[in-house]
């Protein structure tokens, strides 16, 4: 993280919205503007969105610091299309900015809200636990947040995001798609590299050690039903998530990183994601964190040369979530 | 389609064609002006031409709506090098621009000239009558067409085009590429998801139904003579095209879909292209439209989340066709 | 090479340099001034660069006429992450741009520096003998070099650079990493369609028949040891890398060179590179220079249609170098 100094990734996400608007009629979102001021992008509600639209939103939560990819691959051959990504920042890029880590609610009446933020405002705010072991900090003009939701955030969430980015409601664009549209699928698979991130994070691997990483993972078919939904784009990265991540420091931590770092090593491994759910009666924190992270690692340990690798694709889940 | 409203291929088109004269010289493509002040683009008729023009050309066919792209793939191991294609606008950028449904002839003496128009230009002319079931239509002020084609559209055909978009040939770009040439096998084969949206409509799927679509197919090596050519940019969709649709709409339609969708399901499967062209003595009408359609399929219903898949990859014949 | 006239390989590196720079603190480059105003991008000796880096090397070594990437391949499946490249104008790009034909040497103290400068400078110099059998000179204001080095290069080589190129040290820039670095591995394996051609050279294929090229090579884990970090690079080309090339000419040259291309022609194959170097107690020139060229090739013989293909990876032998 020596390097974070000078990046921002709100100001890097800033660009990529602007891209974002000029072609939002081919890639089917809407632009509009809430109560406060604040820009919203529905991309995935009330309108069709796209797996393109879901890219930008990836993008845009990684802080314009991932290089992502839609490529056909054989590795899962009955689900050929695949998303890549692959950075030189992985902890800013997924960790202060993509993951979502935000708890966003609002319990007040027929406006009650839930929705977890990720993205680049997260790195203004700060207000997670995880940022004190993250020496990054952003200290852009603009923030921009990405929601796993149908709605948008209602103003007193608008509100409290202003405030604890020290902004104005207007400086700030939320993108919002459902877990059950094309680009909410899309966004949530493309956190393959996410995922094997926050999972090192758990494992106490010490962050500013990983320098670069490269993540894959099976585009999930979209499911109107949530609990579905949201099992097929864990069970992509689950089941069938490959990430290769370049360490620095002793080799021997690397190797023990690369041993417990895939999905096989968690108690609940063995199920369909949302059958696991169902089983913990919907309780997200009483299943396994461990679970969350790709079926097969690589951890190249620099100091050495040696890759360690462990896991495995999962095919026959994969079918099963997928089909 | 109900984003068609805002977009213009041709404006999108037009984009692309200056990059296109830009990189002139090292996709060794050559630029002229016609007898009307139309714009030329030679693509690999006196000129080399390139894989590079030939995704250049494809782009332009699909009025900057289709994301190209060249990559190695082990789905077709003797043939490597594939294309892909994506696009959240299947529908008006496969069949509005890119489909070669204008017939151009001019026959009289030895100007006589043959070719099917495709791309952008299509959509402000609408003479097909596959306009009448598109929604979509075009305003702009510059037009771009595709020739599969060794020579330059003659001035009657050229005054013909401007006279069917309201426009003076100079606002015209004609870009042509033989199919034996590099940038022509190419365009063709890059029209893998285009094959499959054309089938969809004879099959009489309603076509706004069709929300994304992906697809790729490898990569045909020229040759000289026009009927192997042709037979190889064909065998490269029929035998080894893959394509996934992700459709709105009952299942059990999508599923018919499928089922229908692959080039197996015709009656004149099972031949390289080049020698069933030569059992209908060069009649193409003659030749079971059903054939022309990618290997294998899935159709994604995003109503219920379920995929339907159907065929597959042919590589015997693809290495008879190709070798 | 009919169309070199009008490229400027270091104007369109230029170009790159610009891009680089602005992107100096997120691809972990350090951009400097050495004693004579020459621009200095170190990308991986004294800051930790990155693949993103290396890829960017990689562009601006082959003058911006190559298209590179990183995407996840099953082609080696224990090391997916794999860089393809493709260029429609492969002898200007790999032979008098990306191939490292330049030596710089020099003697004296404690300043005593060796290096091979690769990239668009070449052209411009023009002072090795492969020039006289490529008919493409630049004459560009500005002169790129890229040099697998730990360190810049001195003063003198910096004049001796400056005047072979008829510029002022001011208009040079030299981007350096060593080969150990992640930046320096990738640079390196981008070279595996630069290898084929060098060696089609070799073998007095006439170059100017040789219109387009693809190669496709997995990245090579770095290592902090020289030749064990040279060995895998090289490794990566000779066990793994595959390249097609399209040829004009008598199909007979086609086949011949196809015959001839692939590594496992050579009197030195089967074994680790570092083990080779070392047999020949780091003689390097003692090395049949038939090794250097890719696993796998095909040479497509644009007058007949043919595609010739030899050579096959070994999967075993770059598990034995990488692992």
């Amino acid at each position: 993280m020596t390097f974070s100094a000078t990046i921002s990734v709100n100001a890097r996400a800033a660009a990529l919205i602007e891209k974002l608007k000029a072609a939002a009629t081919e890639l089917k979102v809407a632009v509009s503007r809430g109560e406060g001021g604040e820009t919203l992008i529905d991309a995935g509600s009330a309108t069709q969105g796209s797996i393109a639209a879901g890219l930008a939103l990836a993008e845009i939560a990684m802080g314009g610091l991932g290089a992502l990819q839609l490529t056909s691959s054989t590795a899962t051959p009955h689900w050929p299309w695949t998303l890549q990504v692959y950075s030189a920042n992985p902890v800013i890029a997924c960790l202060a900015s993509q993951y979502a880590g935000w708890r966003l609610t609002h319990e007040e009446g027929e406006d009650a809200f839930f929705a977890l933020g990720s993205g680049p405002a997260r790195s203004l705010a700060r207000v997670e636990p995880l940022f004190e072991t993250l020496d990054y900090c952003d200290a852009a003009k603009h923030a921009a947040l990405v929601l796993e939701s149908f709605r948008p955030p209602p103003r007193e969430v608008v509100d409290r995001v202003a405030r604890a980015c020290a902004l104005d409601a207007k400086a700030l664009t939320f993108l919002y798609a459902p877990t059950q549209s094309l680009a909410g699928a899309t966004q949530v698979v493309a956190r393959v590299l996410e995922v094997a991130l926050h999972k090192a994070h758990e494992l106490r691997f010490p962050l500013e050690r990983i320098v670069e990483g490269m993540g894959a993972a099976p585009l999930a078919p979209p499911h109107l039903d949530f609990v579905t939904a949201m099992g097929r784009t864990n069970d992509s990265i689950i089941y069938a998530g490959r990430v290769q991540l370049m360490v620095t420091g002793p080799a021997a931590d690397a190797r023990a990183l690369a041993d417990q770092l895939p999905s096989e090593r968690s108690r609940d491994y063995g199920l369909p994601f949302a059958e696991i759910f169902k089983r913990f009666k919907g309780d997200f924190y009483a299943i396994d964190p461990m679970l969350f992270s790709p079926a097969q690692v690589i951890v190249t340990a620099l100091e050495t040369g040696e890759s360690f690798r462990s896991g495995q694709l999962n095919l026959r889940l994969l079918d099963a979530s997928f089909s």
